[in-house]
C-alpha cells in the first residue's frame, strides 16, 4: 500500500493503475527499445536513443539522447567517451536504482540517500583473443548500495532485493538473452 | 596484416603489440570498471564514469563522463534520460561498432560509414509482475549494420561476424554473467 506521507517521487499509484489495464489487454505491455549508432572515427561511436514502441503505438522521449563511447588511451584510442562495458554498468547502475525508489515508496519507506557503486571484472585476454578460454564479458559484477531511509537495515535490504528481482537490467546481464546480428 | 594504406582511425599495430606484451603478464590483463550511481528523485539517477583499474594500475578516463537515467512519462516518470534498458543498447552498439573498425582496419578493408540499428523486445507484464512467466528483460535484440566499405557484402559480413565473436557487451548480454548486490 502507497502511504501518501512518504515522498520518493515515484507515482506508485500511477503504476499499480498501469498493472490493473495491461492486465486486460497484454499487447500493449509488448515494448521495443531502440538505439541508433553511426561511427565516428577509430573506436569511437555516436549512439542516439529518442523513439520507442509500446502500449500499442510509437512513442518517443522528450528530448533525443546522445552518447560518445571510445576506448581509452591505454588501448591507443582517444577517450572521447565511456567504454562500452561501462554503459552496461549505468543500465544496470540505474535499473536497480529506480527500483529502490519505486518498491520503497511502494512499501512506505522515505530515502534520504541512495548510491550505488559498481564494479565490472573483465580478463582483457577474452577480447584480445590470447587465450579462447576467457571469455570476454565481465567474469563478475559487484553492485554496493549505500542507502540512507527512514527504515531497519533488513527493511532496507529487502527493499534491494525486490528491485533486483524485478530488474529488467539485471535479468538481461545475468541470464543469457537472444542477440541477432545482420547486415543490411 | 595491417595494410597502411587503410585508415579506420584504429592503431592495429599498437593492439597488436598489447597482445603480445599482455600474453606474458596475465595479471595486468585484469581490469575493473567502474560507475557510480546517485539516486536524484523518482526514478530519475546520475550515474559517473572515470576511474577504472587495468595494466597494474589505477587508470582514469581524460573526463568524467555522466548519465542521466530515468523512465518516460508514459510510466508516471520526468522522462529525464534515457532509460537503463536503453543504455544496454548503447553500450552494445557500440562495442560491436568499435569491433567493426578494428577487425576491418586488421583485415586492409577501408571502411566510408558504419551505422547500426537496434530493437530490444520487452513485454512488461514481467517487470510489473504480472505474469511471472513473462522474464523482465529483454527477450530478443535485433541488431542491423549498415556498411559501407571497399570491400563484398560477403566480407563485410565476415567482419561483422568477428566484431561479435570478440564483443564483450554481446557476451555480456548473450551469456549468463553473476552479478551480486549488496548493501553496505
Amino acid at each position: 500500500m502507497a502511504n501518501t506521507s512518504i515522498n520518493n517521487g515515484v507515482n506508485v499509484d500511477a503504476l499499480l493503475a498501469a498493472r490493473e489495464a495491461l492486465k486486460g489487454a497484454p499487447q500493449a505491455a509488448k515494448f521495443k527499445w531502440r538505439a541508433s549508432c553511426k561511427w565516428m572515427n577509430g573506436t569511437h561511436s555516436n549512439t542516439t536513443v529518442q523513439g520507442f514502441h509500446g502500449l500499442g503505438e510509437e512513442q518517443k522521449h522528450k528530448t533525443e539522447f546522445t552518447f560518445d563511447a571510445d576506448h581509452p588511451e591505454i588501448f591507443a584510442s582517444e577517450d572521447l567517451g565511456a567504454t562500452p562495458v561501462e554503459y552496461v554498468l549505468v543500465g544496470l547502475a540505474s535499473c536497480l536504482t529506480a527500483g529502490v525508489a519505486a518498491v520503497a515508496q511502494n512499501r512506505g519507506i522515505q530515502l534520504r540517500s541512495v548510491e550505488a557503486r559498481l564494479e565490472g571484472s573483465m580478463d582483457i585476454q577474452g577480447i584480445l583473443g590470447i587465450d579462447s578460454d576467457v571469455r570476454n564479458g565481465y567474469d563478475d559484477i559487484k553492485v554496493t548500495f549505500t542507502i540512507d531511509a527512514d527504515a531497519s537495515k533488513k527493511d532496507i535490504e529487502a527493499v534491494v532485493a525486490q528491485s533486483q528481482k524485478r530488474s529488467a537490467v539485471y535479468d538481461i546481464i545475468t541470464n543469457p538473452t537472444n542477440v541477432t546480428v545482420e547486415v543490411a
